[in-house]
């Protein structure tokens, strides 16, 4: 009788996609919260780190492997990466599934991992046999992995704004400019720079990481490579919005064949009529952070320019739901046999 | 078998009040929701209004009495004053109960309604019928009621913070100062005038109803005459801070006793202790609206000056949820039998 | 003796565009000002609509033509598109010079205006006339101009990052993509709609006018077009920020030829070496709306990605200045015969 | 001939206030700048610290005793407390004047000083000598001072908003509750702590160093106990709000006769009738922070209370100007000779 039950720990749990992963975990019908790890706020309450978490009355600890294999069926990873790579042979071999969100797991090649992130690789046996935790396209992989790394913010908008162009070979593969913008939240808890003081931010817009210098660059190209069946290269450029949440990805490509927008939205649909938190928009609407706020959504909008024989489609995220732990929970359902979309399909707050 | 279920519509629903009432009814376990109207949006789905709930497949409709009467055992009023005290007699009539979230039943005196509101008072029998939807202080008389006036959201943050002092004549009742600042959802939906538009407000901060003018002036006054014992008048001083959601009131009152902070504490924790949205802080911390965000808690911080024999009392809420619709939802648990926390115990987004 | 002084009018002073053009024309040396015109605040003092120019004695006026031909020597509009081409005829004729802030002097073909902007165009001699008022191309014919077609926002922030790429041939004129952010001061002060209200914009980012449906696109083209050469097109695409002021646009174009960053920016220092308010940043740095903020500075980064061949150009403007006021007063200084930078260089205010 | 220049130096010019200073010595036609001292940024050019600094040919420089005394006629301290009191001494006797933005010289007691600032003074005869520089009080003393305190940000806005009432014994001395609010420029530029990282405070309100324990309360009580002919003591509360600048301060206080709003606006008006910085709005007007962005004003509106016989007076300025750099010229100008508004009549930027 009642609700089966899964067993899951946290480690990195004070970081924001640790507390957005407590706020869903805790409202999931089938989660059992066993350890919720932070040295940081280790003994103390939730709602020490997280003041609007005055209900629960779990409290932090520290990282235990001994405890966490003993009390999890299924441990989340939001700790910057280096991390993971480093517990999870122990966690999968005593028989638990990881859900990581750093970068650790994403890329399929040890060597472009190093190059991009300048750290060893420690786990890279794990590495084949990780599954890219992006439902849209590795549904089926993920429901039998043991090691999901979960997608970045920004490979997450910037993929789903793209697979169908890509799958439906719409465009020219060399033609694709991706202009995303990121709330600051993206930024993590635990920096605080010059460049993250608030009024040095605040009133401002800047891009950041250009040129094809962000690590998620070849996140993207990997997710993108795949469904294309052919490598290619993408120019991505990051930008700093001063809002706290949300991800805006603009994305270009050249047209390879003439064809209306109506139609690119249908195939769009047909892409992800079958994927319950993409929602493609009407010929004429645009999606807006805002409109993704709290939810696990994923809101693309598109347009053709007949003058420039290009197509632009606009997705936008809430990055620390779908672009972090709303995705890790997706993720979770699939892996454990619930529905997909169970915990995940709360309201957002507007405004 | 299965949970008990009450058949809710909501008249008013496009507004802000009404947006976060339906994402608090959507996932409430014992809400069915029958009819959800909005002129403006009428035969349009949620969505069109709130771009953040496209899981529910409901519609907007028109307004229609007898459709009301027959599918709802409950009607919630979002509107301006002035709607439900037309409306609302027929509905009592025909057995339905009613939390009306406007100022129509608030206050006691139509003749004071009239003054401050500058609008006749047309239902003045119901009038006396309704409970003060303050649970805080009026829980046993909310169980039993038929119509609930939900309170306005200064006068739920002003009076949760100055009631344990005025239980425990700890002040000089002709002491009261109460400095309000409230964020900009609390303005509305459907007023657009150059006052709130976005770069006339945006990172400015002022007054406005000053000197005892805002009409939550008497409201506020007679809640607290009525928890004093005898009639006072408090200054009342309303703020814009250019932030979407949040109440932070800072009431100041000068102590007719020696009394430390810590005892302060406690006695405030004491009258609060089976009120369960009501957080009083340890000693030294202090609420922020941000701690409060998308929750039904009224987070509370105390100081005690001995230089000025003040006693200082912040007290921080979501305007459009413990200020609004979380309270609605409070009194509708109440109404119905319900636990008072159930659909109300989520954990708010941080960041 | 004395500084010489030119007799001013102002045309629509009440609006954003209006206010900074004042707010600099009161600090010019060479300026003083006749007719302060806005039908909405005749007779009021300038700090009823700008409550921070208290220190002015002047009062706005109604439109009163010849009063305005009497006492000026030169007026500037600020209106909406469509006032200034009825009553520039008159104006001119009686020997006065033009500076309009609208569109309707801008496109040089009165048939593209009437398309894009769904207006007839009244004033079909004086569009021949007319100057593109954008100094960093057009500095020689601006000199010696009676009618200054103010640049809209966007050309001037998109114009600015370009030029040099398509003056020294460098990228493929069909490659490029134009990003540009806006904030919320650029949809002007007069429309107050829900789009517009603060708790719908702030915190959200979006696109609008999207697909080359903005009328800034064919101002873009015609810039572009002129330095190119020959004709071209560009994908366009205008986003809001919720932030006050800025500009800040993301262009993107395939390199025709293998350069490095610095040789690029070697370019556009060449080009720019004698215009004294772009500012072409070091390599590896990158510019703020921010760093901008009050300024009529333009701040250009590049980088160049090898891996797709392409340069991207981020250009950083205050919308109010370098887009519309401070520009307007470079024109003036450049009619008038003053130094360039008169009344322009007084440090942004940070934060 | 010319204009008459004085050699400027100024010490800590790389925070905000410092920056602010900059911003407006840079337009004052009597300042000639020597040394601009910024250990971190020392032989960089000011637009390093200050992007909008751009027209500046100007470099920071390291603190070097002799050049400074050799080469300033008057220096600037823009520094955390405790550096002016150290080199002070020196440069008061090598005959130039100070003006110090720090705490260091505004408290009369040495050991007052000591106990609210945990750090020991040494320079206690300066003590004695310093003139508290808040003009609309001292402004006779300022124009003899070779050394002048200037005076803290909310103690000037408080203060400004007090005067009136106290000089014309309207109100209880007793009575006085000043609720203050900040934007975050005023926590300097230096610490990045959790607390001011760009997503804890965004879109959250909140209150600190609550009932009498923020150090400008003695600063504050000191003033007001100057006019008021008799020590007072205060309730001052200081919150955050997330903007970057102003202050608006709320002050309450207890008449004790009876007086109407429009005579108490002609005392206000009467007294600062030769203080040109302070504006006393008409009845029914109240100030917004917006208001005076970017300028030296002080916009100061009323109400009364017949109700509780409670006044309330609604100032606000700009932290970082009237609140430091703007007052710290405005002395200037009266130490040196000049007229008190020069170059502090610029309009305020809005939006």
């Amino acid at each position: 009788m009642g609700l089966k039950q899964i067993k899951v720990s946290v480690v990195g749990a004070s970081g924001y996609a640790g507390g957005e992963l407590l706020r869903l975990l805790l409202a999931h019908p089938n989660v059992s919260l066993s350890h919720v790890v932070s040295e940081t706020y280790a003994n103390q309450p939730l709602s020490k780190a997280f003041p609007a978490m005055r209900f629960s009355k779990i409290n932090f600890s520290s990282f235990d492997r001994q405890k966490i294999i003993d009390g999890s069926e299924l441990v989340f990873y939001a700790q910057d990466h280096g991390v993971a790579m480093k517990q999870s042979a122990d966690l999968l071999a005593a028989g638990l599934k990881i859900i990581d969100l750093s970068a650790d797991f994403r890329l399929k090649d040890a060597a472009t991992f190093e190059y991009w992130y300048k750290h060893e690789h420690c786990a890279k046996e794990a590495l084949q046999e990780a599954v890219y935790g992006l439902p849209e396209v590795f549904r089926d992989q993920i429901k039998s992995a043991n090691l999901v790394a979960n997608p970045g913010c920004y490979p997450t908008a910037s993929s789903l704004a793209l697979i169908p162009l890509l799958k439906n070979k719409l465009v020219d593969f060399n033609s694709i400019v991706i202009d995303a913008k990121s709330g600051v939240s993206g930024a993590g808890r635990g920096k605080h720079s010059l460049d993250l003081h608030f009024p040095e931010l605040n009133e401002s817009f800047k891009a950041y990481g250009v040129a094809g210098t962000h690590r998620h660059t070849p996140e993207i190209e990997q997710a993108l490579s795949f469904i294309a069946g052919k490598d290619l290269v993408v120019s991505f450029t990051p930008h700093l919005v001063p809002i706290t949440r949300g991800i805006f990805a603009s994305c270009y490509a050249k047209l390879v064949k003439t064809i209306s927008c109506s139609d690119i939205i249908e195939l769009f649909r047909a892409y992800y009529s079958e994927h319950p938190f993409v929602f493609v928009l009407d010929e004429g609407q645009l999606p807006t952070t805002k409109g993704c706020y709290g939810t696990n959504q994923c809101q693309i909008g598109l347009g053709v320019d007949a003058r420039t024989d290009r197509v632009a489609v606009f997705s936008a995220i809430d990055n620390l739901v779908k672009g972090a732990a709303g995705q890790a929970v997706q993720n979770f359902n699939l892996m454990c046999g619930f529905d997909e979309t169970t915990g995940l399909t709360g309201a957002g707050l507007w405004p």
